[in-house]
């Protein structure tokens, strides 16, 4: 049911292709539209490009578009703008809305109180229910972030229930509002985590959770419309940091090459690093090879094994702290069950590679009269080394969250780089046992 | 304000530990609350949940626990109790409600249809304000969805606008709601995969989507709670696939190990299996490695190194594909830009790796008198693999897409054995180019 006119460009045209374009592309489509399609587009963007829309705008404009913000949009616009700016773009907001904004910025981005609205709909518990919807209705003038909730509180701000709009509506008229109100209300602190505000509204299924102070005043309110963005935010820092890198903050194309080069290059140099030591422990080993070129050859296959068998362990682990499904001290229920799968996963790659040596020895006599040794090392080293990838894979998101880190830097790439060096020492000790008096 | 009895537990203690719980414990803990408390918690689970209590609750009670559901959520539920149940509790509802949930159970767990509510409210173009807000109000006593969005249809169910019921609730009671009313309505189609739903729902931060069918009849809503867990579910599903393996559809504490192997062997086995081919490769330049021992000693350094810069590369361009910020059209730009960045990336590596070889050469004299020409070998190898692993790891995501295949299964792992056998390659014919004549 579009309207626009045919020369203007196509609002939900432009909104599809936004994260395609570039900073000039976007100001140039911008200014292409409507004034009532340019607003709907901007209101919907990401703090981040509604700061370069801001910034990009002539100067006369751009208390139209500041005013055009809620609080808690206003807040996180400022926060991507340079510093520099930030005092003449506040100066554009009104005297209440300015004392609400500079009051959010207080708090950090990624807590409860940097994501929440101070515009909440409120009552008195002693109000009729006739008088609320009155009462809430006169508020809903003033841009509310939702009237879904009304939240009762008493003189000092205290929250003392919640009833939904949608219940006074139905409710018998001349109740008290504390007599249909819900008194066990969820809550968040103000210094929360957002992937912890997050989970709590996903978990009680609600549209808004109430922010609270430590006297229980209530301050503002987080909607499940930011969580959205939070969680799709906080998956993309963690898939990132699972395939074994710094997390960019900006889309993939609009990030540029140097940024991008930082994010990744530091990891992979501490990963070379790491992986440097697979040349000393490669070293210790030479002339076992120099006696045995035949070891050399499932190097590879052994230590890979082990760091794909790693990968999968704490690519579970990460993914299940995150969603909350297991706890630090869980431990040791998944090192119990991590010990089991990894021996049953080794065994089964020990006996494919087993089938290996004996089959290519069978059809082409690749491996001469020692085969059969060199079959139960490689299906020991498997057992060992796929075990030892589980293990580790598995506990150093615990180890990394127990030291304060981030458990999802348990990367892929991180654990195959600590399961290789050991996976060499595991090989060639099975070598060794097995190959003892023939080869060697 | 928790009201509960001094003998029963917390219903929020119990929803904190609910994904800790054995079936059995959460049966316990579950009829030890008070109804409700019971009643509180069971219509915050998932449908998984929810069909797990409706079955464990005594036969002459279902009925209440079932009819307490929206029809969007019962047909969820009956998505996830055995086939043979299914009659008995679509039997328990009442006439309207099995004949809404009998409609959607007509449409894919994943879709738009399968996701959607039929209980919007709704008013007529014709209406008045006032008599809106009158007849949205005694639609609200028949659990809607949300009171949130008032959808305005005509004779035919098609959707003609929409308003939210706080724009109702504002404007001037005598106008006719086609006068207050949006035109331009984001809208869903049935069939539409509910990741796209989720991103539209995001995109245009809304609390509802409208459904309609190719007529443009409106069938129901999709909430943003339901969309939530959507984000939520199809990161984890990304996330364990980039681990290597299939995506495990049930918390990890509550997959049973049978489940878990089988999600993780298969992969294992195929990347075992694609890891073979190294072992082909490594025998291919047995002669050279019996030549020059110190070759192998560089193997696993040089081939993890592929695997590492890959992994970054695959990981980046599947989560911008899965948000949308890439398209399938760009992958030529995306290939620029690995080039660069691999190019940068093996330089930085070539450099680090270089001075390791001259300077243990330095200390402790490892390699002798060809050391600069075995630092040469590693120096160009990184190069040329952390190249071919960047380009391999940002293009493979492209070709599954193109063969309709999940993006996510280009794994970590997956890149890094596609990478590993080419990185032999590499590295052993710039061995034979720089060492010529010297140590082979």
């Amino acid at each position: 049911m579009p309207e626009t006119a045919p020369d203007r460009p196509d609002v939900s045209e432009i909104r599809d292709v936004w994260p395609l374009l570039t900073p000039e592309e976007r100001l140039e489509s911008f200014s292409l539209l409507r004034r009532e399609d340019a607003e709907e587009l901007y209101l919907g963007l990401s703090p981040l490009s509604q700061a370069t829309i801001l910034l990009g705008r002539p100067a006369g404009e751009r208390k139209i578009w500041m005013r055009l913000l809620a609080p808690d949009d206003a807040a996180d616009v400022l926060q991507e703008v340079p510093p520099e700016n930030r005092a003449e773009l506040l100066g554009l907001l009104g005297e209440s809305a300015r004392r609400e904004v500079v009051a959010l910025l207080a708090y950090a981005e990624d807590e409860a109180g940097g994501l929440m609205s101070p515009r909440f709909a409120r009552a008195r518990p002693e109000m009729t229910v006739e008088e609320a919807i009155r009462y809430v209705r006169r508020q809903a003038r003033n841009r509310l972030e939702t009237i879904y909730y009304v939240y009762v509180l008493d003189a000092r701000q205290r929250l003392l229930g919640v009833v939904s709009f949608r219940e006074l509506l139905t409710a018998t008229a001349d109740r008290n509002v504390e007599d249909v109100m819900r008194r066990d209300v969820a809550t968040v602190p103000e210094d929360m985590d957002q992937e912890t505000v997050a989970r709590i509204i996903a978990r009680h299924d609600i549209l808004a959770v109430p922010v609270v102070d430590p006297e229980g005043r209530m301050k503002g309110i987080v909607t499940v419309d930011d969580v959205v963005d939070v969680v799709e935010a906080e998956a993309t820092e963690d898939m990132h940091k699972l395939g074994g890198m710094e997390a960019l903050e900006t889309p993939y194309l609009q990030t540029r090459l140097a940024s991008m080069l930082k994010a990744r290059a530091g990891w992979l140099a501490v990963l070379f690093l790491g992986e440097l030591l697979t040349a000393s422990a490669m070293g210790r080993y030479e002339d076992l090879i120099a006696h045995a070129v035949v070891l050399a050859v499932f190097v590879p296959l052994i230590i890979s094994s082990g760091g794909n068998a790693g990968s999968q362990a704490s690519t579970l682990v990460i993914r299940a702290m995150a969603l909350g499904q297991v706890k630090l001290r869980d431990w040791h229920r998944i090192a119990r069950r991590e010990l089991l799968a990894g021996l049953s996963l080794g065994c089964i790659l020990a006996v494919v590679g087993a089938i290996r040596v004996v089959a290519w020895e069978g059809i082409f006599g690749t491996y001469g009269d020692g085969y059969l040794r060199i079959a139960a090392t490689v299906a020991l080293s498997l057992v060992g080394v796929v075990l030892w990838g589980t293990i580790t894979g598995a506990m150093l998101p615990f180890l990394l969250r127990t030291l304060r880190f981030d458990p999802a830097s348990a990367s892929a790439p991180f654990v195959a780089t600590l399961v290789d060096v050991f996976g060499l020492v595991i090989y060639f000790n099975a070598a060794a046992l097995f190959l003892r008096g023939t080869l060697v």
